[in-house]
């Protein structure tokens, strides 16, 4: 790996650079189901609008633009030099490294959350690339700054959050070629269906699959992210390189006891699931907390028959469970199990749990994350440690594109760690910050012997 | 007080009273709204049905009858004998015992809860009241076994359990002369308002009042009832006299604190209101427990916003307390409002509490409850200790009535105090003591000194 920085701009490029991230985060943030609000979920005429945004944005920088099979948002720029890794074909068959993030938003949103994302990939194009009239810095072929030997994709994902069909990572899915036909029938809250939100929106449900990219066409997918948590504030530092995305498992759970009437009923007679519930998700967080890196959370959680008079006689709750190593996971998932027992067995109650949803820790390249590494390190030289490498907890497209090639991520100090929330926040500083870090990033992958 | 039985009935009469009891409570559980379930509400037409079939009960046995201004029916039979503790009236204008209990029921109920009292006293009616074309037992005047001074009202109430308006004992505060303006506007889960629900029952709204007694006409109120709770099947004992009605509050409860994502935050940023809502719910458990005669009980529990992945940051839930004695009761809610203090301010939560309901105490009158003693006692004349005492956790038609007069009741063994469920049970061996304890209780309140 070279040391040092590659990347020729100025201070007041990059600068420049992070005034137009900040400033179209918050023109997208204009664009909203619900005002004063942010949302904008998948298939929805603000995801279109965005969209057609982002490909305006796209197209100034030179890029050929398209909107995918799924909705997604795509800008390409062709490599400088033919040949990747013993690749053959000419520039435009040249494999494509993709960077990226989503432009969907949960309910009541914040910004920056995936937005940010796409925005800085769309700066590191117009400083690796020479505008083809004129320009600050030149060298190398075809206007590009260092003749990349691979082409850059930028993609803005049109669904991460999963806000709209309960299902997350629908863009991204596509692309990785790892679509389930059983999706085309999940509903939004007002009933309709993928498929009719699909047809409503002008897309082909059939042609899904020409969204799916050929391992072969892809380098490799890096993504820039604010952190979702407070490491990096804490830590006072700007940037982290990601080692890897959550493992994470979510339960349904029920809890079965015995409705009866709150008043006859002494308390040594009753088997309230209200109690053995609450005891359960107490014992989630005295576990998890007493572990290392390990988060489980009850987020859903509903007592029957719910009257002001009657003992709970059930209790449906939910359990995410998140960590760095599948292992580690599990292992914990069998503590809470038999805690759960002891618990529901001691107040004479029964319980069961369910599966719904289950994703393996994605590992970051290594790399990538040297480049990362790399890159993160030529933005600070006067420092001597290494940057932070942090495992994100949170979800993202990475975790599906996994299944297509190589991931890497970047993450952003995120102020208090506040996000999915209105007053989530990313400082300009540290978005130039990490401009310069991607750029680099970019830059000793490619230098990188074949 | 006198001692020693008063009824002259032979054991088969009872027995056969008994049956007809039971075999009542099976035909009237054949009159519900949804099939294969027991389900009668305020100013249903199942209601409707069920009062047609209480009069014509009740016509057989000599009453007059009718159905009042709120939807109770009501049967009555004239005192043997004129003047009540210093009343000058004719037998006409004789104040009235009232005995009763309610006919309306929970949604999937069972078959006793309030029905069984109704008709256990139509037989007391039957036994004190000689036939006028012939009969098995005969002294005193007017058809009367024995010259009651009072006239005899059997009250089936209409609404006692509050189920489809959510405000219970709507019928018994008719009578008692307490319905209040405001409940007009209640709804059901239709949106259908009481004053649309009364008119189209044939009601008329503006005479509700006309269904309210004078206390002058009232002597007292008896009812028999099912225990709805395990007290005197543990004891083994069939029946017991009640001393009280038991206190209540009920309030509804927000704690807030602060949603997040559910991955990104750690455990020591989180202000998880369902945490904290959890601790409460078993420090209610725990406080009550420690009481003698305190019960509390969370019944609803809902968390906000409610999703897999974010951490609640809000949580409402209902707190149903109740105890023997007001001033317990409201030590108790300091005790466990001091509690909710210490675990908020722990967890960095704010909480609230709002009462929506709270009701005295209401304390059996103790001649009522001698007479009620006397009355068990006659039943049982090999035992020499006197007959349980209990207080009542559940509210009965006794706690509207208490603002109008004298109240008193007798509980009835409830195997395994299941209750408000289709598996409630009484059997037609305790039945029948109930009838004899109650009809002799009537008879030791006649034969009490003016």
């Amino acid at each position: 790996m070279k040391s040092g920085p590659l990347l020729r701009a100025s201070p007041d490029q990059i600068a420049a650079a992070a005034r137009r991230v900040m400033a179209r985060c918050d023109e997208l943030a204009r664009v909203t189901a619900t005002s004063g609000e942010i949302e904008r979920v998948y298939l929805s005429p603000e995801h279109a609008r965005v969209n057609r945004l982002a490909a305006e944005w796209m197209r100034e920088l030179g890029m050929r633009t398209w909107q995918d099979a799924a909705g997604n948002q795509v800008g390409r720029i062709e490599a400088a030099a033919p040949g990747w890794h013993g690749s053959h074909g000419s520039h435009r068959d040249a494999p494509a490294l993709l960077l990226g993030s989503h432009l969907d938003t949960v309910l009541d949103a914040g910004r920056y959350d995936g937005i940010v994302g796409v925005l800085m990939a769309l700066e590191i194009v117009r400083l690796l690339r020479v505008p083809r009239h004129g320009g600050e810095a030149g060298e190398g072929g075809d206007g590009w700054v260092v003749p990349l030997p691979f082409a850059l994709e930028v993609v803005a994902f049109s669904d991460e959050e999963g806000t709209r069909f309960g299902k997350a990572l629908l863009g991204s899915s596509a692309v990785a070629g790892t679509w389930d036909e059983s999706w085309w029938d999940l509903t939004d809250a007002d009933g309709t269906t993928l498929r009719r939100a699909f047809l409503e929106f002008g897309l082909d449900p059939g042609r899904v699959g020409e969204a799916a990219r050929h391992p072969d066409e892809v380098v490799a997918y890096l993504e820039a992210h604010i952190e979702q948590g407070p490491e990096l504030d804490r830590a006072a530092e700007p940037l982290a390189v990601v080692s890897s995305i959550a493992s994470a498992r979510r339960f349904q759970l029920v809890v079965e006891g015995e409705a009866r009437h709150a008043g006859g009923t002494p308390y040594d007679m009753r088997r309230d699931a209200l109690l053995g519930a609450s005891e359960a998700a107490l014992a989630v967080e005295r576990i998890c907390a007493a572990e290392h890196h390990i988060i489980g959370t009850v987020g859903r959680f509903e007592a029957f028959p719910g009257a002001v008079n009657v003992i709970p006689g059930e209790v449906q709750f939910s359990l995410d469970l998140r960590g760095e190593f599948d292992g580690e996971r599990d292992r914990v998932w069998g503590d809470l199990s038999r805690e759960l027992d002891e618990i529901m067995g001691r107040r004479g109650l029964r319980w069961r749990a369910r599966q719904i949803h289950a994703a393996p820790a994605v590992f970051c390249a290594p790399l990538l994350q040297d480049v990362i590494r790399a890159g993160i390190a030529s933005t600070l030289p006067e420092r001597r440690e290494a940057p932070p490498e942090i495992f994100s907890r949170a979800g993202h497209d990475g975790m599906a594109l996994g299944a297509l090639t190589q991931v890497g991520m970047l993450f952003l100090r995120n102020p208090d760690g506040i996000s999915h929330h209105p007053d989530e926040a990313v400082s300009a500083g540290d978005v130039a910050h990490g401009i310069r870090a991607l750029a680099e990033s970019v830059l000793h992958l490619a230098a990188e012997p074949a």
